[in-house]
């Protein structure tokens, strides 16, 4: 293939040249509490284990392999490698954790007791046994990361149009991925000098009957000859696609290999399910597999490295190799990775030469391609860390090792650390903290349950789901295909809503709505000398309401409806209803959920200012700011401090045991107000009345919020017990999963089986 | 029952007293150009006769019915009574018209070429023919207005705590609605005074073989007992329910009325399919009978009208008769209507002092009830009429007739009228011409199919259709229980759309979305040097975007990533597509119009300056302002003069013959642009591709624009023969449906035909 750099710098070139596709595999060992190899199964909670898509095991039982779905950044797929990470831990039984090194804790004496995934598919058992003889299990159970990579189509395509070696799309592509895959493995011993992290072995990964040992530590004793490799035998040319497959088949056939994939190339050819099809079809993306798992990072790897091996990849698509031969080549690559495989780690490099070669041309590249600061730090990392290998993955944990912290230990602390910070905010997902706290419990639910997330938009909330051919969307976690149009339009409508339910046969408060300031003045009477409620017709959060508990003046009537109107086109003005506010959350016409919020309060303990007492009900985790939290914050601003004052209180108090002191009005949860779940104490024909008149409004899921004269007393349809005062379409669900007291309710989960009635139930 | 003056003025009951719920049936005559009977059948367009709710026949199959739904206020009745009519008069022959008086024009000489009504259900039948034999076909020609009115539920359940005389709440409402009738009934010949208009009758109503005969012209010939009335054996007492339901339980038995429904009292009791019921269910509403056909309103009776009668009728309640004998009242009353009926309606009426006596109680009420200007209005004018006979309804008539124009002439010129007035602005319909384009003409066709239509808010064109038990709700004439919710969710965000066209192989522009300005400049190597877009991410009616035909310096593209920025948080950067834009409406995946939209233009005749063009386009009744009209004005302001001016001309240029001068660059309706149907052109390549995009995003009814490079070359799904730039929910449908120039195509049946699947198809 021509040299590629002049096309490479062409300006429609370069900033397609930095787009990319990625995907990650991470293996991993469930470990328990001494940090030794779990004896449990692969936990059920995973639901079906054939096709989970993010959660598998690998080849045993205690080996997970979590895979993340394509992604177009480092950051992207950096994010969903964080949230699979705490699905797992946060579903792991409270005494297992993962173990972080790419070389497995100590192995049991008895070959035996090394477990064998329990896969359902029987051929999956019969390879897993085939490699267990061939290999020995022990070598199976060393651990990394697979990271594959793709060049942007777009890029691809217009880079086709520029070169002429290549008379059709599908062999240039094809010899695009053959270069960077042999300059990968020709240079790769840089990437095991500089990402190696498997210094050390634990007791039972080498057994007496093993001849030769190396000296640890090194750097890598995965990505060396002693780590998880062919025999010698197998040699597998990249020169070109014809002799790649070719080759794989002949080992096949002579038996060398059992199976396709029991070639484990540092890189493999990918695209098609069958390495035959790859000559007619094309080689569409790579996959690295000489990634060690690096034990600082909490997934295992880190953004700063997915970036650097995308850059290093245009770096092997950018050089043209000093071998001529492709065989020639890849030998001398096998060779020094080898060698720098089994190096001490706080030793320079005997390839520091060449090392330095590589810089000289990634600089060369990141200028003729104009890149930005980012790529420039990756170059000086590279550069400090040939000169101190130290500073190395290898080199910091030797560098631990000789301070002391035994490599097990060491295992032990970083992966229970991991489990710790996972459990911290069981409400938020890693990688996506930034989003609306129901979409990210939804989120855990369907990864748990195998069902694959992709995030079509972070902004608007939008997620597809899919459960094998199945595929679903989702708004704001349940906004979806279960609820038909119109239905979520009516009930924005808060005159139509009360019409609907009223013809259906509903409490709902009597009322009138007004289009104008006089028309509304001029109906006064109607409301003036009994409770009453002003709100614009649309509104929200309660902005231009005002309650009248006991009728007004006229006067007050007047300034209510004009504030109101400051807000709206339209005016309701309604009978102010004696009771409590419950939320019904409302599935399929079934009530899931009831919930009564309570205004930010405080309970005195005779001892305790209330100030004290505050601060005492803020440290619950599950209080936070902006949302990110299911409870806020109790503040001691200015309107709390008034509301103290009315109670005859200071912040300074000391407030009587069992007394309540409320320092809002309002009990909206968003300004510290207490969530309490009540779906059990709830009695049924309430329940009963709520579901029905969701059903009534045609809403699958919805919120509905009654006044309950006397909870305790039985709720009667055609009676005064209640009156619906609002239908919520798109309810929050965050409250309901993690309330201030009583039981969480999962309502993701319900909207989950709802959506995917063929999910196992557990 | 005690008088209820004085509880009728408490402070909570004064405003409830005021609301109440109307229905008004009409009756009338099919016409022909010469103002003759009409000899043709019910059209059969109103497709299903057996239940049409608004749109029947009533004796004869020229005696048309219409029939408004229930409604809260006097406007909103007569805005359905107004719109049922425009569908009626749109839908006749050209050359019918409505016949605009209560007495029939002129009658064949042979009985039985008055054809009885056609009706499916055999009952129906035998009944007309039963009447046609007990009182001749003639009399049943005569037409008038049925006013059903029913006090506020809410009025009357507060009247009944306040007071003592009745222990039940139904035999106190049945008897504040016996009240009501007694009372109309005794002083019904006011309503014949003010608003009798049956003066005279033409050629055939009365026979040869007709004994007696009155002198005209009188005040109402229908409210005398030369109209269509019971023989003089039949009385029904109105003292209580009881004997009301016994009385005609009787007259049945023996045989003197042939069913209940032959008792034609001026006012009926209702509430209850079987009078027999109402003993035990007790009244819910009256009906009103005896008012004449205003000739003079468009549609029979106007909205003051309306408001009088429920005036009247709530001064029924508030007075207390002087006879203290029920069944002497109602004859007193019956001898007095009879009377003034025959009066010549330029004469003072023999009751006037009963007039006034009825005038103070008037004042008396308004006054304890607060009324407003809108009731002393009301009592100016009947004080008015009773001074000046000439100025009643029958008054008027006769003038016209003194002045020379024969009362059958006058028929035919004000039918005809009216015709033409419905005919002005078929896109339009009237009582709802404030409301969206699209939502009228789905009005429209539903009432003609005979699919009930509620307006259940104007504001949000939230409407409720039902045919039989279905019922469906919509909201601007396509957001429908068809699409379900996620479909417009996903389609409102144009990446997350973009993305799924995509995946699914159709062809949508390349581009970037980008959240921060530095990002997108960052990226601008991707766009300058070919054509490209910049527009915000959640963009309307193109504001904010850019776009670069040929590419651009570094410069404007920032200025314009800046601009877009202003709009949203993301923006949007595409590649440009060359080719000319059309809008797909397709639903359940057709395609059911195509339409090219061109930019403000004229096109000269090489005598005619620009301005005289386009003041001759203008001309055109399907352009307006303010999207009252499907296509809007042409203005020559500085935008449209500039646009000029970069062509060479100015408005005064005479254009050559045949050269297109345009007056806007954006193909917007809604700057001028012409809307050109192209559906049977348009290759159906395209369609499919349209179609199947449409279906591939789930959606049932939407709208979506392709850009098509060369419409005479085929389209392929995955070729650049196109790109998909929009794909919108809820496209609005009027300019379908009015184009400037091709076939209209009136997608808002389509949508009614889905929705109600049972409609019997044309």
């Amino acid at each position: 293939m021509e040299t590629l750099k002049p096309l490479l710098q062409l300006e429609s070139l370069r900033p397609l040249f930095k787009e990319g596709r990625f995907g990650i595999e991470k293996e991993s060992q469930r470990m328990d509490q001494e940090g030794d190899l779990a004896k449990t199964d692969h936990p059920s909670i995973f639901g079906n284990r054939n096709f989970h898509p993010s959660i598998q095991t690998d080849f045993s039982e205690t080996q997970l392999e979590l895979i993340t779905p394509v992604a177009d950044s480092a950051k992207e797929v950096l994010n969903y490698l964080a949230a699979i990470h705490e699905v797992v831990l946060r579903s792991l039984p409270e005494e297992e954790a993962i173990w972080p090194l790419s070389m497995p804790p100590a192995l049991p004496k008895k070959e035996e007791d090394i477990m064998i995934a329990k896969l359902e598919r029987n051929e999956d058992v019969l390879y897993r046994r085939y490699l267990a003889l061939a290999y020995g299990k022990r070598k199976q159970m060393v651990s990394g990361i697979h990271y594959n990579f793709e060049f942007s189509k777009e890029f691809l395509q217009q880079l086709y149009q520029e070169q002429t070696s290549y008379a059709d799309y599908v062999s240039f592509e094809t010899n695009v991925y053959l270069k960077v895959a042999r300059n990968y493995l020709r240079y790769r011993w840089l990437i095991v000098y500089l990402l190696g992290a498997a210094p050390v072995s634990e007791p039972g990964y080498f057994t007496d009957c093993h001849h030769r040992k190396p000296k640890e530590p090194v750097r890598s004793l995965r990505t060396s000859d002693f780590g998880y490799t062919n025999h010698d035998d197998v040699f597998v040319s990249y020169e070109t696609i014809d002799r790649y497959v070719d080759d794989i088949h002949r080992l096949v056939e002579t038996g060398v290999l059992s199976e396709e994939k029991e070639f484990y190339s540092p890189v493999r050819l990918r695209g098609e399910k069958r390495v035959a099809d790859l000559k007619q079809h094309g080689i569409h993306y790579i996959e690295i597999r000489n990634i060690d798992l690096n034990p600082f990072a909490p997934y295992g790897i880190d953004e700063k490295t997915i970036e650097f091996l995308q850059f290093f990849l245009m770096l092997m698509l950018w050089i043209d190799p000093l071998e001529t031969d492709a065989d020639q080549l890849l030998k001398v690559g096998n060779k020094r990775n080898n060698e720098v495989s089994l190096e001490h780690p706080l030793t320079k490099t005997s390839y520091y030469e060449e090392g330095h070669m590589l810089l000289t041309q990634m600089k060369e590249m990141a200028k003729a391609l104009h890149l930005l600061e980012n790529e420039c730090e990756l170059i000086n990392w590279v550069e400090e860390l040939l000169e101190n290998p130290q500073k190395t993955l290898s080199g910091q944990l030797v560098t631990e090792y000789e301070e002391g912290l035994a490599n097990a230990d060491l295992g032990k602390v970083l992966g229970w650390k991991n489990k710790a910070q996972a459990l911290e905010k069981p409400y938020q997902l890693a990688g996506f903290r930034d989003m609306e706290l129901s979409t990210q419990i939804l989120m855990f639910d369907a990864i748990q349950k195998g069902i694959d997330v992709t995030v079509l938009d972070r902004q608007d909330q939008i997620l597809r789901l899919s459960y094998a051919d199945h595929v679903e969307y989702v708004k704001k976690a349940n906004m979806t295909s279960l609820d038909n149009y119109i239905v979520p339009l009516i009930m924005e409508n808060k005159t139509v809503t009360k019409k609907l339910l009223a013809q259906a046969g509903f409490k709902v408060p009597r009322g009138r709505e007004f289009s104008s300031v006089k028309e509304a003045l001029n109906a006064s009477e109607l409301f003036l000398n009994k409770g009453f409620v002003v709100k614009p017709k649309s509104t929200n959060y309660g902005i231009g309401i005002s309650i009248f508990k006991e009728g007004a003046s006229f006067e007050a009537y007047q300034e209510a409806v004009e504030i109101a109107f400051k807000e709206d086109q339209a005016v309701l003005v309604e009978e102010f209803i004696e009771g409590t506010e419950y939320r019904f959350f409302t599935i399929d016409g079934q009530v899931k959920a009831v919930m009564l919020r309570v205004p930010a309060n405080v309970v005195g303990d005779g001892v305790k200012r209330i100030d004290e007492l505050v601060a005492d009900k803020n440290k619950n985790p599950l209080r936070g700011t902006h949302h990110r939290a299911p409870l806020q914050l109790i503040e001691l601003g200015t309107i709390e401090t008034l509301m103290l004052k009315e109670q005859g209180y200071t912040p300074e108090t000391v407030l009587p045991k069992g007394v309540t002191a409320y320092l809002r009005e309002n009990s909206n949860v968003s300004t510290g107000g207490d969530s309490i779940d009540v779906t059990e104490e709830m009695l049924d024909s309430y329940k009963q009345i709520a579901g029905d008149a969701a059903k009534s409004l045609g809403a699958v899921i919805s919120g509905m919020d009654l006044i309950i004269f006397d909870p305790k007393k039985e709720g009667k349809k055609d009676s005064d017990s209640y009156a619906i005062i609002e239908a919520n379409f798109n309810p929050a669900m965050h409250m309901h999963a993690y309330p201030e007291s009583g039981k969480g309710r999962r309502l993701t989960r319900d909207v989950l089986d709802l959506l995917f009635k063929e999910l196992p139930k557990d």
